[in-house]
């Protein structure tokens, strides 16, 4: 149950085996968009140390990541006047996980608008990209 | 906008002034039951550092509250026999949050089960300290 399998998405994206949209990779985790996002802005904080969910993953990893998940509410907010962010970790797919490698939805809010379901659609590269370059000024 | 006014709801209930289930009381954060839980063993870590929500938590205080978190995380889900646990953490009302203190959700799931709404009704004490025992008895 809480085995880690290296062939999930996430693992693959952190090797280098398949491409994303990225907003920051530090020695502890990479930041990138979300390609099915539920609004505008959504991405993911990924730590680099392997673990299922928060169910195993190790303390030090978890301190790690929680002050980058604030650093991207704060930009995500910033870069789209966002009026909240909603953060959201998934742990087994009964919860809601679809991707069994650690990882926290950082969800900007826009009073009066919905959320997309989760996992709920593939973006047009090109508007995941014009995302990616608002977030990474908010970040610089 | 990330003023923190201590009359929150959290606030009294750190200092004292209003009753609480509470699972685990650290030099750092304070844990209770959800008066109105999303599921069964739904509960809440609310860090004792006063902060609005994440947009304005030090990082001192995500990476004390983390591994908490996960740690409550294991505990509801051997309680309850859980198939899985959502986190949710809210950050201003066009997100979700109803109270200003900085908090994150802890949602048992279960196969098959949807979640009541957020703050949804109030839940019976007498069946919120019988779920509060289940998980202090797996803390322990």
């Amino acid at each position: 149950m809480s085995d880690y399998d290296p062939s999930n998405i996430f693992g693959k994206i952190l090797r280098g085996e398949i491409p994303s949209e990225k907003l920051l990779d530090t020695e502890d985790a990479l930041v990138i968009m979300d390609v099915m996002p539920q609004s505008k802005g959504h991405c993911l904080v990924i730590p680099k140390a392997p673990s299922r969910n928060l169910l195993d993953a190790k303390d030090a990893t978890l301190e790690k990541v929680m002050p980058l998940v604030a650093r991207l509410a704060r930009a995500t907010k910033e870069a789209f006047a966002a009026d909240g962010v909603t953060i959201c970790q998934y742990n087994e797919a009964p919860a809601g996980q679809t991707v069994f490698h650690l990882h926290f939805h950082v969800i900007p809010r826009y009073e009066g608008v919905e959320l997309v379901r989760h996992a709920g659609g593939m973006a047009d590269p090109a508007l995941l990209k014009e995302q990616a370059d608002r977030i990474r000024q908010a970040l610089a």
